[in-house]
């Protein structure tokens, strides 16, 4: 089982979803964050104007699916949420050990 | 060292904790989350009412714990957020490869 | 590659935002978060005031790095965030399996 997590510009958020369900994904856990990359001290494009990169906001997805679907889901992601300006974002892909389905008391990858 | 994150009903907090608390648990993490599971276009109950799930307010602990504590935390999780009806969250388990306090300088199982 | 998470009191953010642009840290993920660490009844210190543990506001720091720079990141968070009293924070360290920048296709420590 592998957890895929996405930082994204939030107005990106629905597009990504959609492109998620059309691979599949069942589930998604999504966190209000703010960050930056690596143009601290230059400027990234948010809501039409200029900001110098300190924190700007971002969204977080976090997608755990099956180690087979993993790739499908990153490659979702990124092309949905591709603008080609800076700032677009990051995916990191990790291990999970295991995964409970709480209501059905299901694990692993019957759990997702 | 692991970490137990889980998603549940922000109803079901307190209870969580309390049954971290009976377990031996000593930090908790927690986040505002929001999330969908299986039901996409179907109906989840939320504060007595039904909403079609699209994303719902959900609440993200992280409970980093010796590997010889996660599954009973896992069970305590599990037993008090769990009400039977859909949305009752999801459970996931990670490894973490290094734990510190950062007052202490502890490191590891010593650090949690 | 390497996930560097660090819960640490509010107030400490932008010096240890300072201290990670010293090591050459080039992106930081930012989430609020609330939490309690040991002393669950007792006292801890927020804003001059004590409050008895219950959640206090703590924020979430996760820095994705090389696998060669953890433990730099890693003690320059534990250094410019340590004040000796409670509360201090944790730090845990966790194994990415892959990294994409979104932008630009680049992968894993390329991508960072
Ligand atoms: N190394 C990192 N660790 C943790 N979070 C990161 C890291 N790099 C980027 N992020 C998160 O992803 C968001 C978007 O990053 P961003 O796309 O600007 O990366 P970048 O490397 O600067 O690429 P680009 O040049 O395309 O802007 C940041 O605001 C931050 O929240
Ligand atoms: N695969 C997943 N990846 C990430 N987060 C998930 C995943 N599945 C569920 N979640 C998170 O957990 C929350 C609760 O999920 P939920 O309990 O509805 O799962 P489910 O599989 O639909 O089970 P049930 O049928 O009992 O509702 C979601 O709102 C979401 O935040
Ligand atoms: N085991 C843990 N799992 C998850 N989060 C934790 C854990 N321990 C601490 N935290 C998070 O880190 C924050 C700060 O913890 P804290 O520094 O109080 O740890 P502590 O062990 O009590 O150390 P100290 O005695 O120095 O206070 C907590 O509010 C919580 O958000
Ligand atoms: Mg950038
Ligand atoms: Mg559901
Ligand atoms: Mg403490």
């Amino acid at each position: 089982v592998k957890k895929v997590e996405a930082i994204i510009k939030p107005f990106k958020l629905d597009e990504v979803k959609e492109a998620l369900h059309e691979v599949g994904v069942s589930g998604i856990t999504v966190t209000e964050a703010k960050g930056f990359g690596r143009q601290k001290g230059h400027t990234e494009l948010y809501r039409g104007a200029e900001y110098v990169v300190d924190f700007l906001p971002k969204v977080k997805l976090e997608i755990v699916v099956p180690d087979a679907q993993a790739e499908r889901v990153v490659e979702a992601i990124a092309g949905a949420s591709q603008t080609g300006r800076i700032g677009d974002g990051k995916i990191f892909v990790s291990t999970i050990d295991t995964a409970l389905r709480i209501r059905t008391g299901e694990k692993d990858e019957a759990a997702i």
